[in-house]
């Protein structure tokens, strides 16, 4: 992917593209860190409440301005937070052990070890220190952090541009009328917002009828316009299938896998025309986000060299509130509820979750995945579920 | 908070102001779940491999279209998966259980129970159901079956409106010189991608320099145009603090809290001028992060209606690799790093890491909080941690 230079004020979320190095010490100059008094340690050894040593007030520092003042033994300068440091002094005292007594004087009642209080040039980051690595989703701490360095553009990878062609005669787009036998594309909303939460640009391709040419012609404009392009519908092996045959037509090596042993899911295809990968998946809601989990997000971020995404669920343990059946050979995806009973974390799975059931994705906040070579959970067993939704306490 | 009406399309990561009813059945017509032959089950009774039933083809239902002809007793129709069933059918076969003869008729070899491979109208979600709450933040899947209920326009909240200005006389601009002894302003571009992750509009006020007049001036504009407004710098109690005496003197009640027993974050201060909120956040770049969490987020979800985040960030259990110092009574939030090492989960506190050190939120993964009713955490305790960016494993 080609990269672009942006403002940082408007990278978040953006992933970087090149090694940012600092240009400058952070802090810039020697600073207090509190305010107080700025000091010679030497001169305030030994103070205490009972033994204030007094101490010649030279004019203070405020933030913003280097001070002309060398600071001379047996005086100090008031200094506040954030302040520069007056050559001579390597310590500040907190305002709180101190007291002034006129305009021209303090007691100091603490004493404070060289370079207490204080934060050095530099310490927080070097000059030509390294301090984000590309392939790094940008996230208001590090905007935070190139902005103290002065960053004020920086370059990111450019957003892959994500084709979405829905396929299928019994389609309606919202907002029209909806003849008795057709449904409406929810696929298309749907994967118009998961491809924005990759980091990629969604655009779309519009709704193809189930004839070849219009498949054909709406694929070869997408090839024109975008880095990959996902379809939705017409992959099982029904006579109205056409998408993987007309993608064959398209150019090589055209379709290199029909069919993962994923449940549900099962009909995705992986093909790949003129180096772009296409990824036809199922029509079905529920089988197209899982199989977009699992072979779209990857191929996004791989683009965007990102390692991992910006939106990974988080995982909770807990155990199965009844046996889960699942097929040997068959990785399984179960959608369910985890829920706290007396304590205890549950995972629930839904009883209506076909791959055509919609609701079970609104009515999930976690999803189970059981691998391959295990038969189903039993009853009581620990799992780790992913959560789909943030979990109210 | 006010709701503004918005298409589906558009509103990823908006919350939800009213209950979403279902306005049609979802399916809305009984359909076949799989590519086959829709069947009475009671015609294929017995049907298998050895002992084929064979049925008389009439016509096939296509998706997009329900058919005319109601099915007899003996007979099968075609069907695609997602196509209509035929009035008379209450099963289907599947392709692979069946082979065609000739063209008008084929042979049955897998017995089915009435309903098998049908997804029945409105099994999925029922006309009135109620399918989405108000305070939710809309996720991929919630406009997927939006979209699947015919809903293309939704009501959501109005996103909250927060004003953010930076004061003090060593702040610099981005892209602009920097004269020795001041330094960048790092809050701003964070906390207007923060307030951007929160889910409500940042509104950039300006920087204020440490004069009554100018910090009173913006904030009066800010009480304006905005829902609340968050400053930084200046709250501490130096001579030059004059943030909260400033607000004090806009209007009632003014400062309700100034310094709160936390660590970072100790000087910031809650404010509420005409029922608006005015959080003064502190100065140092970690401070303000950690203070936006516990104060600011919060007060920005209860005025979208939402109950939790849409960023939660995830926990992990790790062991702490050294001692970690607390003071009693105060709470403290510790920045580390989450490893894993010879299968352990680690947590390892960065060893420079006070309010000023802005690379430690870079630096640091994973943040734990320790309680103010404890003293410290013994090297090797087990402690929650809560992730700040996902894991590479």
């Amino acid at each position: 992917m080609k990269t672009e230079p942006l403002p940082i004020v408007t990278s978040l979320g953006r992933v970087l593209a090149k090694d940012v190095l600092c240009t400058r010490d952070v802090p810039p100059f020697d600073r207090s860190a509190v305010d107080g008094y700025a000091v010679k340690a030497e001169d305030v050894f030994g103070a205490s409440e009972t033994n204030p040593i007094v101490l010649n007030v030279k004019g203070k520092s405020s933030t913003g301005i280097i001070p002309d003042r060398v600071l001379e033994k047996g005086s100090t300068m008031q200094i506040a937070t954030g302040a520069p440091m007056p050559r001579g002094a390597d310590a500040v005292v907190m305002v709180e052990y101190t007291e002034t007594t006129d305009s021209s004087r303090v007691e100091i009642y603490g004493t404070v070890t060289p370079g207490e209080n204080v934060s050095l040039q530099g310490e927080d980051v070097k000059k030509n220190d390294l301090i984000l690595k590309p392939g790094t989703f940008l996230k208001p701490q590090d905007i935070g952090i190139l902005a103290a360095l002065g960053v004020s553009e920086i370059d990111v990878m450019r957003k892959p541009r994500v084709g979405i062609l829905s396929t299928g005669n019994e389609l309606v787009s919202l907002g029209s009328e909806i003849p008795r036998g057709t449904i409406f594309d929810s696929n298309k909303p749907m994967l118009l917002s998961m491809v924005q939460l990759s980091g990629a640009e969604p655009i779309d391709l519009g709704t193809a009828i189930d004839v070849r040419e219009d498949i054909a012609e709406r694929l070869r404009a997408g090839l024109e316009s975008t880095d990959m392009i996902l379809t939705s519908g017409g992959t099982s092996v029904g006579e109205r299938d056409l998408l993987p045959d007309t993608v064959n037509t398209l150019g090589s090596p055209g379709v290199l896998v029909h069919g993962v042993a994923m449940r549900p899911g099962r009909p995705v295809a992986l093909c790949a025309v003129d180096e772009k990968p296409i990824i036809l998946l199922p029509g079905f809601p529920v089988a197209a986000l899982i199989a977009y989990d699992v072979f779209v997000e990857p191929i996004i971020l791989r683009m965007l060299g990102a390692s991992v995404g910006q939106n990974e669920s988080p995982t909770i343990k807990a155990r199965a509130t009844r046996r889960i059946p699942s097929s040997p050979g068959i990785r399984s995806f179960v959608r369910g509820q985890v829920l706290r009973r007396n304590g205890a974390t549950l995972f629930e799975p839904l009883r209506s979750a076909g791959s055509s059931v919609i609701s079970s994705m609104v009515r999930a906040n976690g999803m189970l995945v059981i691998p391959e070579n295990k038969e189903g959970v039993e009853e009581g067993e620990e799992v780790v579920v992913r959560l789909l939704r943030t979990m109210e306490e």
